[in-house]
């Protein structure tokens, strides 16, 4: 994993392929590279759609490795969404994939001549670029069963659906999982936006003849990652929680707190929440047509497995099981309490290649603007189905929340820098509040996982509804998030690793036989701030302020019900959050 | 005028008007009033749909007075367009007749509690405030006619469209013309849109039984406007190419010298100007139905008389004559050569209330974007047909050139805070460059009209195409502007003030005999700069910064033809402009 390869699609003559070292970013892995890269070589102010911008991807430090849990994969570029830095992280098989195949980072750079579409296939002997244009506005399964009879079964596609074609801002980019399905994407930011800019439709990875990633010392790094599975099985959420309801077991969890959005930001509980929980989805999943043990992972190597399979009515394949992110958005955020839906959303969007999380969010602007009443299901469809096909109104809605509000005219839009707000309400949980607000990504959960501290009482507790401690909570976690994010490990192990000291000094461990280094806690705290550096300072440059890192006013004046509350953190206080 | 009238929308059992004194207002008027109240009164980060804004409408220092070119009215607000500060400049009969009537400003305040339209009636007796929801999505011209049959035809109306009903970011504000008909507009910025957040769909004013303003030293008075409608008479601008062929005298000017943007500001040159341009619109005129003098003032004192009728084929009132700005947005700028189309556009947009320059720009994206061919005027027509019905379609781009490049993945969007540029290229003429890219109100050719000194030879001559001197021109201008917007004076004074002293110094006679003052020309310069302070005061706290005072990257990277200039003024000098 000590390559770059680069590809200037606007090269004469069609793209062309480069193979670089690491050179100036020796080191650097996951979304530790994919800033380090657009902060140095993307101009702030571009367009986020000209060929100024480039499109990274990056597996994880560990990825590739037999490293438990290190399949994730960064995706960074200037976002269409925000108009800041984005690095948009996903599961699936492309991280492990990639990086056996030694590359520390694709880049996408220029923008093609003409309105071509290409496919890149990778595997040991190089990169080979195809013109086909007959893959043009295919969903990404249709795509990924094309690539499947083309390739077979063995490789991975990183690709986009016709909103990333569209260039919608709400575009994600694909990511096949262990059953080769475009399930897992890296959602947020319109990702999938700028690979659409470079006419790249797929990219087909195959790693047939390369082995595992070989550590510098095979039995240290053996025993740290024994240590490693040892302490994340034994943590009650990565070890009970995740394996036995997937990331959906929140629903009822945030619920009770009184921090789950429903009606578009309006209340902090929903009424018929069980009806879409995680319990209910698992014994659903089973009585349908499942094993038995309702979850399994998304990458080779995953031990919590907090992922599984939705089955429809008939028993067959429609979705992987929704997460709990996605379940709000589509359900709670848009009252709606009818799972076969959400899971069909769910498969509408993989396909289509949007964004969860800014397809419900959207979706619950929409409907406080009258395009269609809360609760209505098939109206949620169909509005998702015009995305797909890119009428004038889903071209709205695949641009987001925020040119949703815009367009209808709609004051209450739950957004940070453009970002939708995901399925936590910062007035009932408070530290993620801090986090939306401040993050360089803008409005993300996974940036700094408050409610982890807020509800979940992992790595301490703070009272979600109080201010006190928000701050330091969320720097925190944003610090160490943003050095998870670059090992390329899962970021659930953040649960393990904050209550486990022996756990985190075990991951220290793996990265230090892996390499043949000796970095300690602190060199990982280190560069978890030197890549918010860098993503600020890009943020900066691109015209971000202080008043960029705030909530919208409304969730400092509107109170929500149950706990009658309001944000409360100060926007003085606020300020602190990068004050390392 | 020494009243500010506030309507406080949101009251209980409706809205309520109070009348207060000028209080901490004292002195100001026009732009320096609205932008003191909006600086002082809305929070810089609420969201411009919200309670919190507010909408200012200011006639200025010397409305309602017998001095000459005094009709000009302020509106001011955070705008939904920019997010940023906004006063927005209309002619019409608003400042007059608002100003005979004692009042310094209306302020609309709050958010009604219901869905419903008010209408509001101001005469000497004070302010009637009646629901009437028929008036419901009329246009402008149905609209007025309604009031004319109920109030008769010597009142003024403020009105908005549909366009300002569905809280469009490219919604205007009409002001009625001295033939009672709805063609003048504060179109920039989506202050009609905040005006339809109030409720208020029109403010009648009937200023029968109220004199003119009377001057503290009426001699000194009129002999000073004697002086400065003599000056004005003079000057080649305003006593001759205006008069004769109003605004549009500018295409053959502006495309002569190669910085007339066409084809969405592809090219500096339009190939079939002249049959769009003013000289044939006002041969056309007379030959249709014109009384052979092409031109007349579009309010009461009004000496320059820039203004028009425009006939269609069969001889009868189709729209004023359009302006410049509004000949080049439909025409050059989307390849459109038929003046008949542009003509129908011009009304489609005063009827509908959008802002002519914003629809013509976003048309130009539009049709980048494949949504019509360039040059298509019957697709144009019905594009803007689009937006009075509120199909999603026509809701977009009633929301500007921003969010439709946004949603349809354009690239080239020629836009600065969000504000779509005029009719100047900013390669072709960089001194409008430096007042598009600086300005408080997003770009704007009216905020510091370069092109005088680039072009026309007033005030001195600064070359157009080089980078030298524009900074400072630009700086001056825009101080000056913001001063002559105080006055309520039509800035075309400004021609002839730029290069007569004698007249400049009619005009601060005017105001010291008017208000019994001492003002010199010092202190005119001092409240240009006073004006500008707080308008970056608030755009600051908003969020902006110097990175929002630039120009898209393309103008920077991307030669203009004929002259393959890019814009030359670096960043450095940009962020000069405020430094006074």
């Amino acid at each position: 994993m000590d390559k770059i390869l680069r590809i200037n699609v606007g090269s004469d003559g069609g793209p062309a392929a480069k193979t670089e070292t690491h050179g100036d970013y020796d080191g650097l892995a996951g979304r530790a590279l994919t800033s380090s890269i657009i902060g140095k070589e993307v101009p702030a102010s571009c367009h986020p759609l000209s060929g100024e911008n480039k499109l990274v991807i990056a597996p994880g430090m560990l990825s590739g490795t037999t490293g438990a849990m290190s399949g994730r994969i960064s995706v960074g570029c200037k976002s269409p969404l925000t108009g800041g830095i984005k690095e948009s992280n996903s599961g699936g098989q492309g991280a492990q994939v990639l990086a056996r195949l030694g590359y520390a980072a694709i880049v996408l750079e220029g923008k093609p001549k003409a309105e071509t579409l290409y496919k890149v296939f990778i595997n040991k002997d190089g990169v080979k670029i195809t013109e086909d244009n007959s893959l043009g506005m295919l969903g990404n399964y249709d795509l990924v069963e094309k690539m499947k009879a083309e390739y077979g079964d063995k490789v991975a596609c990183i690709s986009i659906g016709p909103a990333g074609e569209m260039k919608l801002s709400a575009a994600s980019i694909a990511f096949t999982d262990m059953e080769m399905r475009p399930t897992r994407h890296a959602g947020r930011g319109g990702v999938g936006a700028v690979m659409g800019t470079k006419g790249v439709k797929v990219i087909v990875l195959d790693d047939a003849g390369m082995g595992m990633r070989q550590p510098k010392d095979p039995d240290k790094f053996k025993a740290a990652n024994k240590k490693f599975v040892q302490g994340l099985r034994k943590h009650p959420v990565t070890g009970e929680g995740l394996p036995a309801y997937g990331t959906n077991v929140l629903t009822n969890v945030v619920n009770e707190a009184g921090g789950y959005p429903t009606k578009n930001f309006m209340w902090g509980r929903f009424d018929t929440c069980s009806k879409i929980s995680g319990e209910t989805v698992a014994a659903l999943e089973n009585e349908r047509g499942g094993d038995g043990s309702a979850t399994h992972g998304c990458h080779r190597g995953c031990v919590i497995r907090c992922s599984g399979t939705f089955y429809n009515k008939d028993g067959q394949f429609l979705t992987k099981q929704p997460e709990y992110e996605t379940v709000w958005a589509h359900g709670g955020n848009c009252g709606i309490d009818d799972i076969d839906a959400i899971a069909m959303l769910d498969r509408l969007d993989d396909d289509y290649g949007v964004d969860t999380i800014e397809m419900g969010a959207t979706i619950g602007v929409a409907m406080e603007a009258g395009v269609a009443e809360f609760g209505d299901a098939e109206a949620a469809i169909n509005l998702v189905k015009e995305v797909g096909q890119g009428t004038p109104l889903g071209r709205i809605l695949g641009n987001g929340a925020d040119v949703t509000g815009k367009v209808f005219g709609v004051e209450r839009i739950p957004t940070v820098k453009g970002q939708a707000m995901p399925a936590y309400d910062p007035r009932g949980v408070q530290g993620i509040g801090v986090t939306y607000a401040t993050s360089t990504m803008g409005a993300d959960h996974t940036a700094g996982y408050a409610v982890a501290t807020n509800l979940l009482g992992v790595g301490g507790t703070v009272d979600p509804l109080s201010a006190e401690g928000q701050v330091e909570l969320s720097r925190n976690l944003q610090i160490a998030t943003a050095a998870i994010d670059s090992t390329g490990m899962c970021l659930f192990i953040a649960f393990a690793i904050m209550d486990q000291e022996e756990t985190f000094q075990a991951l220290i461990d793996m990265i230090n036989a892996f390499y043949g280094l000796s970095l300690t806690a602190d060199d990982v705290v280190e560069l978890g701030k030197k890549v918010l550096r860098v993503e600020r300072d890009f943020n900066a440059r691109a015209g971000f302020t202080k008043e960029d890192d705030r909530l919208p006013d409304y969730f400092k004046n509107e109170e929500l019900p149950p706990h009658n509350i309001t944000f409360k953190v100060t926007d003085a206080d606020m300020d602190q959050v990068f004050n390392f």
